[in-house]
């Protein structure tokens, strides 16, 4: 802040190395929009009230008009002498406008105007994330449904276990982005609630109604308590722990992309557009995407970190630290947003290879478990089924061919409960098609799951 | 897992030292009673299905019975062996029961087996902890009644404020553990959910009905999606995030009590019961347990890094990996729960140092703006007014006395809109008074919120 | 601590709640060899002072002889009345040899005892495990050896990049696997520096002579400040960040192994030792270990970041969070030394399967780069012949096979400078051996780098 | 990258959303003079093996003189369609020399490039850390020098435990630092190894000379194996870990500062220009640059988290992923020399308050060990003298005075040995200079220690 902000008291300006290693302008400036905002509804209080006349007003809402125009048009000087955001356009204003603006910094401090600017502006992003999980949510829906029938490989410890339906892995995403869905408006509930009005920490002398604020700025409650409205940054964490849980279902997902398309599986193809070369390898185009979404996890993560080692024993009410939450909770908001933009756009372009996904079916004694439960169906308890059936797998295994490629005579060794309707079991599509109950991978269930997640989408 | 399981399809037996590294069984015997919950439940559907019949069920039931009693009275002998809680189970129960011991198995996996036990389990510490929450909440309720006039120091950046009230003081960390019970009961609604069904990974080719042992169980949902449901560890991810800013509260209400109880503040002492001495200085008295708590914040915040980092790239569906979930979630919400309890009780301990509170407020020029809001209210912009209290600030300081123990006549060198009724403002309580809005400081919100809080509580 | 120590100052016992939270015996009894060292180091060294004399000297020895005695069978009953290891020990010489026990404690404080035991404790795991890392080094230079000619695809981005050795692969671990050796090292210089002496925080009035402790109980170097020597524990968060990057690099080791074992890969085989099977699918065969590996790699980088959020903004001198490092600690050091040992157990479980490798290279055109530098050799600059080379790989892609098996006239129409030669470039063999430079994948110098490490770790 | 650079294997051009989700110009261009030293070095190895002639050295110096030049001046066009740093820097190269600037790849890849040029810059970054640890030393040994007879509290627990000189205190936190500078240096030598030569992941097949470019590039180790070498960044991790350490030990003095500048504690005070006011208390100065320190370090340790979990899993060799390794490593290296050039600074703006901290000795009886340590000179064992004083401490607090207050017949009361020389020991400057061993806090050893640390540091 400009030193004239506090010299009365001050026997020396600040020096400029603290200048620059205290000022936030240079990123706090992206809340100026918000700032306004927050700044014109607490003006109007201030004049329902009685505080400000209706010239002040009017004064206040032409000023910043201007500024705003300023703002958008990139007309607008920063001074980090001005130290932070809530400053220069304070300052601005005051130019512009004279008395008026020295007017309306009174009954508010910048502890809850910061406060109030960063929940603004939060509400907003989690309104456009929300809104990206659902469209990331349509891509995998499409996906799912034209591949409720391909025949893919389950696998547990990456080791073939079953036949599952590619639709149905697709699905698996759609249910974490959708419980990702579910955290962002838990987190939003508590992210709307307004600090305005608690001032430095304890409340203003002046008759202000926060209720009037709140209901300008859509605020759904009024935080309760002074010292917890300028000292609490329970939001910002909750909100970078919900996006850490999504980059982590993220690099879940792009694990298995850069598997599926490294030519060992061959499952997929992702298209060249969101492909990348090599300066010395001719012949390479790399999965980047994925990759990049894997690697920024890490990024999210770290800054969910920061933020909470940030807290962690600080004194009420607000201390200086607090300044640092506003990068990592941009930079956060900013990579979840590319990351599911980039995303959604990307499953659009992957396909699907089902001969190299049913191939790896076949290399795996998939369908080991159907004819366990086929014994157990014959009357054998399971866990002597069980083991028949890893004693026909190692037979196999050894003679270098698949369960259903044993002829009868030889898997009737293994156990006379064995007939030739043995054969139906041991097929992908039999497995598949026989997990037919609510949440299983049978195409039935992939179809209507698609379907429910449709009207819910809709 | 005893070598039987999966002898047949292997050549060798494990290794000992495998054993050991592998078995989860050290850990996992707590999940003993919620396993049996689930299989009780899962025994019934099956037999409401017609997978099993009367008889089974009748000996499955009895032999659990027994085996309930076998390890509530600690005589059940754990055999790392059988590797985990559910093989010990099942083996003790088939030794008891036979074939239908070995028929319990049937439609399920180990792999939805381990994630229904936690997620009951988890359901269980988590209305511990909601209560715990509350009772802690009630304690600080009790402190701020009686304390609602009491007047300290309001601290910005450790530098005094202005005035505020102790009890406000107190309502502030109610606030923040409100949140923290908002949080968990989010939590909660996501835990329970019913993974059981999914088996390994793609359902099961019985004909269960999930839809009856979600009934039995109290399950509120069932899992849509058996891929997601044996791979999900959200919850408890997003539990350990929620009790991690349990901690990050505490460790914040901990640092200002072991503060205010230093010599140099004096605000509070802490009954003896609740601190220890120095093996060589006499006269110490340290509040251990608030330093303690401030430390085990560090402890649930690791566990969260180590839960986050074991899920970050997981390839679907379940990998061994997940095994290393339960030691930080148990851990976890074992600290939690001790951290809680004992707080509650120490709250109790608090005794209040009203007159060292006092004298710190008239130590740091509390009520400075106050009297800017005084000038303002007499004509002056704001920002004229902070420079004109600056002004005076530094005169006071120099002369080593309070604003208000400066003669009108000195104010009035300042301003002359300063007149006698100047030094009503200038009293702690006259300040704390004057913020008499929704969430400010006066002992008249403080009774409000109390009795706001107390009803919600009820 | 038994009430007794410090209840001259106190109006009341600790509370059961209290002793229970605060207690540490549960856990620190594990430094009790260590204590007993540092306790006999101490002794000696105030008889040479002066402060005890030589019957007391005498009495210690024998008292600690049979507690040690007491300790390593068994016998010993910990009480957790007593808190911690240092009083239970002390307690009971005192029981045994009366006064002279009392006398033990002069001049020491348990802040500086309990510092000098983790550090005693923490320098030998370090050597347990630089040793054990020597081994696992050793067991991946095996491998390195016996598969210096065996071809692999390189990948990068998980493509097909380059054909590299499989012992260089093993090598790219062992040289990881040297610098965290490099770290445990200096680790310990920082580990192996004694704190006794500092007393409670600001030294003590008797004629110590730290010389002595220190050589007797072998620490290189002496912490010069008695309030860091107490407050230090950046030893701990060294060691631990040290551990950490061994667990990273495990846990990429195992990511391959896992990918490689996946029957589409199909590079490697594990031993059935060191796998295990399913409660469910009979032709299960997992891969336990690495799975485990790298999912402890969560755990190791949980206490990190715990120790590390225990340290931040804490005081000096000692404060009772501190007591909290220990759990982190020992569990780190414990992960650490069973993973390693099982690791290179397992390593040399391991079966290669060349010809799955070689397929595998055939199979992403990973000559190409070798092509490109053809052409430069012949005069095209390197961004040209990068250019040609992707216009072929493009058209061999399109007809389904691999650069060599190109037609000479089909070649020569990309380039004009490509003769009959090409094809000694295009095979992996030839691929391998043209990389014959310090640190490049030739198998001569994969020798030279077994031969190399294997006369370092002689 | 700019199309062309792969177009000739792909079909259709990277989408505009991928070219920035994955352009890494905006942060990695400041890597460019660190770039252009390597290719330098590079080129003139390629022409001393004869891959190179004169004319294109010469070509290539003359061009990368101008473009260092354009760099320099601002005059250079960074474009994200050629994606990185490397790409722009060629591209400009080639625009100017024609051929020879498309021969400078040769032998190298991106992934080694970029490895190097890391390192590289990472190796100056930590120089400049290392000079500016010891300039804070120095301020530190400056106020430790003045202040070796300045008599404080210690505190263990925030409770008075022993008087201290403030000299010694400001000693603890040089050896902190000094540690700090030892974990750079070792970390230094392993930053100061050149992966340049391993190409994209396995070496090339062209004649370098490693250990050419590396004596040129002042590199003093080669690293040993390529596949690691483009692969490798624990050398990032380690310097995370140990600026992390750097931080949490100006946390710890940051807390420190601001307690102690609090106005209940009064010992220091913080020049005006290091300090800030508020936009409403006009009374306040804040101590702003310590608590932006203690917030700023949850960003660092974000960043350690951040890299970490990167790293975590990843198969070898190069993947995508890495790329998110720049930012943090980059926002760390700033963090850490802002902070350090700061702190340096305003350390020598600190004015120490020596009564108010003799004022705080009194206030908690400090010299309660020293009473003890008489007693147990006259022959009393020291857990009975501990209880003595207890009893004595006890008596004291409720009269209200110091232990030095006490009449000696009441002190005799408690002990019979006790005589009137007691008074001697029971000052806090008889209790400091008693302390006088290595490592104590009489003035004495502080004033030795800072002479031992001045040549150290000479």
């Amino acid at each position: 802040m400009h030193d004239k902000t506090w010299s009365g008291r001050f026997n020396e300006p600040v020096s400029e190395l603290v200048k620059q290693y205290t000022a936030s302008i240079g990123f706090d400036r992206r809340l100026a929009e918000w700032d306004i905002q927050g700044s014109l509804a607490h003006a109007q209080m201030l004049k329902e009230t009685g505080v400000l006349d209706e010239g002040d007003l009017a004064d206040i809402r032409r000023g910043m008009a201007e500024i705003l125009e300023e703002i958008r048009s990139g007309k607008i000087e920063w001074s980090s002498d001005l130290e932070d955001v809530h400053m220069n356009i304070e300052r601005r204003l005051t130019d512009k406008i004279g008395d008026a603006g020295k007017r309306l910094h009174t009954g508010r401090s910048r502890n809850d105007q910061v406060a109030t600017d960063i929940r603004l502006w939060l509400r907003d992003q989690i309104t456009v994330i929300q809104s990206l999980i659902q469209s990331l949510q349509t891509a995998l829906l499409d996906l799912a449904e034209q591949n409720a029938e391909t025949v893919m490989p389950g696998f547990t410890h990456l080791q073939v276990a079953q036949p599952v339906s590619f639709g149905h892995h697709m699905l698996a995403y759609v249910e974490m982005l959708g419980r990702d869905n579910e955290r962002m408006a838990d987190c939003r509930c508590r992210v709307n609630r307004m600090p305005l009005g608690a001032a430095a920490l304890a409340g203003t002398t002046y008759p202000i109604q926060r209720e009037i604020t709140a209901e300008l700025l859509g605020f759904e409650q009024i935080c309760q308590n002074s010292l917890d409205a300028v000292s609490d940054r329970d939001f910002a964490i909750e909100f970078t722990a919900a996006a850490s849980l999504v980059m982590v279902h993220l690099s879940r997902l792009s694990e298995e992309l850069i598997l599926w398309m490294s030519p060992r599986f061959g499952f997929i193809d992702i298209a060249d557009r969101f492909c990348t070369g090599s300066s010395i390898m001719p012949q390479k185009k790399n999965p980047d995407v994925p990759e990049l979404v894997r690697g920024k996890s890490g990024r999210v993560i770290g800054h969910l970190i920061g933020l909470i080692t940030l807290m962690k024993s600080q004194p009420l009410a607000y201390n200086k630290d607090n300044q640092e939450d506003k990068e990592p909770l941009f930079d956060t908001a900013d990579t979840l947003i590319d990351t599911l933009r980039i995303y959604a756009d990307m499953m659009r372009g992957v396909t699907v290879k089902p001969d190299n996904m049913r191939a790896a079916v076949m290399q795996g004694f998939a369908t080991a478990t159907d004819l366990a439960d086929y014994l157990v169906k014959k009357g054998m308890p399971f866990r002597d089924a069980h083991e028949v059936v890893a004693q026909a797998v190692r037979h196999a295994d050894q003679a270098g061919v698949d369960l259903s490629e044993l002829p009868l005579e030889v898997l009737q060794g293994f156990s006379d409960l064995i007939a030739d309707d043995v054969y139906g079991v041991l097929t992908p599509e039999g497995s598949l098609n026989a997990r037919n109950h609510l949440g299983g991978t049978a195409p039935e269930q992939v179809r209507f799951q698609v379907k429910r997640w449709r009207e819910m989408l809709a």
